[in-house]
């Protein structure tokens, strides 16, 4: 298999470059008959396209994604075109099936420039014109869903997609067509339909929001192509004179605009995007808009490098491409942050035009040149060709993906979301800003991964992309009333209602608070934030510690939820572990049948399948993933409640994953102390059948003191150590000095946080 | 990593072969004073150890292996050796430490012989004499859970395991024994040893199961070790004149033995093994089985020819290894027939010597060093010297595996186990003798598997086998109250109660009838069998047929299972997909709460989460698992139940996978047929996010004619396409012409099925 896939492509190879090498000749005569052109001018230059054809045959990522591109593209031409009258969502024919010409315009425009072959711009040209004839006869698209209505596809996102691309194919043929075709293409299609995603949907291009993103870069490129400067100006900044309506929200309940908000690409450069680079909705829509934010910024450097793009807000588009790799687990999985699908990675098409823009814009990083070539693909254009030599030199190095706090918010002072890489584990702690109408109840929660695997998870969101069973492919109910609603985290709850009360509006306003991020000693790293919005009158603070003990191979994740209230709450903790219960060392009572545990805020769809009430010592659940043992070991006070839930209950249409969790409830206190251990600590073979270290390490886990200044957790472990980690609750300056009395011990020490064996 | 490891398996060789050469002049001098001995003999001999050191240093597979085990054993003699005092079931202290010590004992008796170091065989000796001083004076185990307790372990199984790597061990230092010392240990430890395990236990030693095969090969081993003749005596033909009771029963609830039955271990040849190689208990209790087999039969074959061991049945012991390796996946994994638990493959030690010893004695089937290739390991001894050479002179083959029907019981004629092979599929159908005591009640039951990933499940077992958590590591008694049951698999349960009354008495006394296996033709094959004493006066026939149809890529499976009965009852056929539904074409209703299912046989393990009423035409269920879409498609009676069932319930530790079930059930019917089609026809990509395929090729499946003599089913696709398959429900003969007229059109064919387009 492999090696016939092996002789395939190279025989493709040797044909690409017998094609381009038969051309050199009329390559000679084009460019002198064309050297007045300023085409193509966006993702390809005239230099570029040079020195391409000259280095063909010998840059194999760049060979190897050519022959592909060539294959895939040929096969199309030969199998013909439709352009269907739009009808279905997004898995339906037609949707697919503009979804495929905008993507094979972009790609035959590309072979088109580098292989000099006019059939590539016949084919796009042919399509444009079934474009052109039927277009300005399609009323808006008949699917109802979208605040945004588009006309080739059921919201104006897609159809700003397909401008996106073909606004490339457009400047890669511009030349092969005469003034008159490129005037009834420029009239009867490109204009209107770029008049349409902007004036005509204010509500979707006037916003700051990914949708916006993808809207302004269409425009912007399409005006690049044609060389409209006014039109450009509206991609820019936005559609001037528009009434506001504060109070419309898009179908995912996000607010259209807020008042006096900036508008246009540059807005949408200011705003999500925190200095060091982070997306406010999460790496999973960064991932989506990366796409128009590079594409559109490269084009714009080639053809006005004037506006300085990539300096824009200190360079913050490629500082993003750097936050979002690092956003990553260690098989290139984004984590999972407000809503986003699991698998999505780095290995996704539009992260091969971020890695290499970032590569040929952002100064040669050769970390990312690693990353090419794992992704074994590289954009055809002067990007990719930059990426092509740079590996082709060997100046690839590894991209090493360290510990990292990235801050939200335009200035970054709105929280941020701590990465903390220890060993083989990956800690995501999120204490950031909402992250517009895609982002979770959530504040505070995080997830654990191990050598890439999930093990404490976060839901991810309700929906199947693009898998037309489950709803179209789009956000199914669940994700609202499940998988944004804050139970369905690993945070806290406070009497079964979601944080914020569970509304985008109050949400959005608020954001939580960075305490400390130390990472310089390996050994013990500390994450520790504060949220004192999600409930009014109640203060949460959390401490997540990783800490290699050099007794054990594994670091352990050590987490303090310290709540505080004004009044009497219930406080519920969950722990969605993944796996299969081995043990559980406190006596629960299984449940004949599972009852459905609370009525709404995402309660109503966790079945209570088994119960418990702590007698006040440390109870261990230990579980099995992937052959791996676990254990979560947290102190409990007596009468606290615990429920083993499943999800699953309120669901019809078997939309959720029916995954475990613990819960740890408190009830009727103001003031609580959460304390836990998170140990993977040994290995199961199905094939020898050995079990080794199926146990926890941890002895015992207890309060030394609890104030309003200090915490003081004790660690025993099985070898008869004991370790104490204090942190100083309301004072996080590094250089201050703290002294704490527990037990006629003294203990002094200098910052935040301190750890020690106890002696 | 990998770099590392290599450079320190290179080391570990390098030092390996300077020991070896160091010792080459010692070696001559040896072989010459102790040219008289016989020893060793068992899986060395004197002529294979010469050959060994011969050719070391140039037998890659073989340096390996022995370079990890050397650096194994040095390590643990570096460490030093623990001999304690018998306590824990599996999984604890004691336990795991007396497993350690046999196999250390084992492999530095080997190093012994290979390398010449003293060291080794002074460490056999010294744990010997550790064992020898203390074994008189052990009780019985304390752990009182077999109906064979043993004295280092919680039951003789696991004593034997010790006798049948400590023989090897003994015989490979008896040289370096002085004749006092070996009195010593034969008096104090190997004779009462043996005779505990076979006199003192006759109900473990005189029965036809893979317990008395590890005792027989244990005091069979030590008898060769030993030279006693009686004692092999003893091994190969039971303890004689030991008083019979017919109704004892191990603890698995097998009964101990049937009157009259042979004894020994040629009666445990004879029996268990049909005559294609097939062991009754199923493939994974013969891949625990085979290594006492084999490798007592190694010993015999080398230290007396003249018994033919391998000549014996036919020469049945080497068919084993083929039937075996032919019972694993694509990736070597077994399939699960009887109590199995998952991800047990050919990597498994026990493996490497099958699979040595079958190429060494077996004719040196070249299929086989492709699969000792892929294990990277052989044993070191005379029949792993073999495979290495084979290996390095390039002789090895693919071991390809095919369709194949493998017949159950001593004669051939108890049933048969076929696996259909088709492009990626393979399909596991179980129509067998019961298995003995590891033996479900499962009758024409079956497992679908897609690129050895299972699709349609059969559960396994209720065990973790030597995770101590789970019960010890032991049998839990969800194994017998689900896995067990038949509602816990693909095949027929009536009235809600077990085949068999779901009683081994009464199991153990039938088997299916295989009907046709027809596997010439790629296209379409064809395994039906039949089965009428599960239920008194009910007969059930099921034939399943892959079909490879041109217009798709991948065969779909056509499912037909007939029943027939003398009354009226109520028929459950549960379908264990894998994966999460995307889509189901009827309505049905989901409960608010899940109900238990049942209150015997399984049912009481159910829950049900949804149930529908069937209007007649055909149902279908769309799944995605592992990024595929599947597509399961039914005949329905109008009113047949459908009912959404979830594994769990009467469950109080999470023994139990929570996996879905969806179960056809017909009610008050005395005659039922159910037909299915299974699909895998789609992709997914959560990178690209595009579904492929997302859909069911199938338009319809239809009942075209059902009498007692034929079935004939009618299939129609979305490419509007109708096909038939026809069969004879009454006569197999290849050779027979039959003539149905359906609707007007007359079908004639040859042979007991027929498949053809409609036109």
């Amino acid at each position: 298999m492999q090696v016939s896939k092996y002789i395939k492509s190279s025989l493709l190879l040797a044909l690409t470059i017998a094609v381009v090498f038969s051309c050199k000749e009329k390559e000679t005569k084009e460019i002198n008959s064309v050297s007045e052109s300023t085409h193509p001018s966006l993702i390809l230059t005239k230099q570029g396209v040079k020195e391409i054809r000259a280095n063909l045959g010998s840059i194999p990522i760049f060979d190897k994604t050519l022959a592909a591109t060539k294959k895939e593209v040929d096969t199309e031409i030969e199998n013909g075109f439709d352009v269907p009258v739009p009808k279905d969502y997004s898995g339906g024919y037609t949707h697919e099936t503009h979804k495929k010409n905008y993507v094979l315009m972009q790609k035959a425009g590309v072979l088109y420039q580098i292989l000099e072959d006019d059939t590539y711009a016949q084919f796009v040209k042919d399509m444009l014109f079934d474009y052109a004839r039927q277009y300005p006869t399609w009323p808006v698209h008949p699917k109802p869903r979208s605040y945004a209505r588009g006309k080739l596809f059921w919201q104006c996102l897609n159809d700003s997609n397909w401008l996106v691309y073909t606004s490339q194919a457009y400047d890669c043929i511009y030349d092969f067509l005469t003034e008159e075709e490129r005037n009834t293409l420029e009239t009867d299609l490109f204009r209107p339909f770029a008049d349409y995603i902007s004036k005509e949907n204010p509500q979707f291009f006037n916003r700051v929001h990914n949708h916006a993103t993808w809207g302004n870069s269409a425009v912007g490129m399409m005006a690049l192509a044609m060389g409209d400067d006014t039109l450009l100006d509206r991609a820019l900044n936005g559609v001037k004179d528009v009434n506001f309506n504060p109070d419309e929200k898009d179908n995912d309940g996000g607010y259209i605009r807020k008042d006096g908000q900036k508008i246009g690409f540059y807005a949408n450069v200011d705003e999500p995007f925190s200095p060091d680079g982070y997306f406010t909705e999460g790496p999973y829509y960064q991932r989506y808009a990366s796409y128009p934010f590079l594409i559109f910024a490269q084009a714009l450097q080639n053809k006005k490098p004037e506006h300085k793009v990539f300096e824009y807000k200190d360079g913050v588009l490629i500082k993003s491409v750097n936050a979002l790799l690092n956003l990553s687990d260690v098989d290139g999985d984004f984590f999972l942050l407000n809503d986003a699908q699991k698998g999505m990675s780095y290995f996704n098409a539009s992260l091969i035009s971020t890695v290499d823009i970032g590569y040929h814009f952002g100064g040669n990083d050769p970390g990312l040149l690693s990353i090419a070539k794992k992704q074994d693909e590289v954009t055809l254009d002067d990007a990719g060709l930059a990426v092509a030599l740079g590996i082709k030199a060997g100046k690839e190095k590894p991209f090493i993906k360290k510990s990292i706090e990235l801050s939200d918010g335009a200035n970054g002072d709105e929280g941020a979301v701590g990465v903390i890489r220890s060993y083989d584990w990956e800690l995501v702690f999120k204490y950031t800003a909402h992250g517009l109408s895609h982002g979770h109840f959530d504040k505070l929660s995080y997830a654990l991964f191990e050598n890439g695997n999930e093990v404490v998870q976060d839901y991810g969101m309700g929906r199947f992309v693009n898998i037309e069973q489950k709803g179209g492919g789009n956000y199914l109910k669940e994700n609202k009333t499940w998988a944004k609603q804050t139970i369905a985290h690993n945070t806290i709850t406070q009497n079964e209602k979601s944080q914020f009360k569970g509304k985008y509006d109050i949400g959005s306003k608020h954001h939580s608070n960075k305490y400390v991020f130390s990472v310089a000693d390996e050994n013990i790293q500390v994450a520790s934030a504060k949220e004192e919005n999600a409930y009014p009158g109640t203060k949460l603070h959390r401490t997540m510690v990783t800490i290699k003990d050099e007794d054990y191979n594994n670091p352990y994740v050590l987490d303090i939820m310290r709540v505080s209230s004004e009044k009497s709450n219930q406080y519920d903790l969950p722990f969605f572990f993944l796996g299969h219960i081995m043990q559980a060392d406190f006596e629960y009572n299984k449940l004949n049948e599972p009852e459905v545990l609370g009525k709404s805020d995402g309660y109503q769809h966790l079945y209570k399948e088994a119960s418990a009430s702590a007698n006040g010592s440390n109870i261990k659940l230990n579980w099995l993933l992937n052959n791996k043992f676990y254990t979560y070991s947290a102190v409990t006070s007596k009468n606290d409640e615990l429920i083993f839930g499943r999800i699953g209950a309120n669901d019809p249409d078997f939309n959720l994953r029916n995954e475990q969790t613990l819960i740890l409830r408190k009830k009727d206190v103001k003031d609580a102390l959460f304390v836990s251990i998170i140990e993977s600590h040994g290995t199961y073979s199905p094939v020898s059948e050995l079990a080794v270290n199926a146990y926890s390490n941890i002895k015992n886990i207890s309060v030394m003191h609890n104030s309003k200044e200090y915490t003081a957790i004790q660690i025993e472990t099985k070898k008869d150590k004991s370790k104490v980690f204090i942190i100083s609750n309301e004072n996080n300056d590094k250089g201050v000095e703290h002294k704490l009395t527990i037990n006629n011990i003294e203990y002094t020490w200098e910052g935040a946080y301190m750890f020690t064996e106890n002696k």
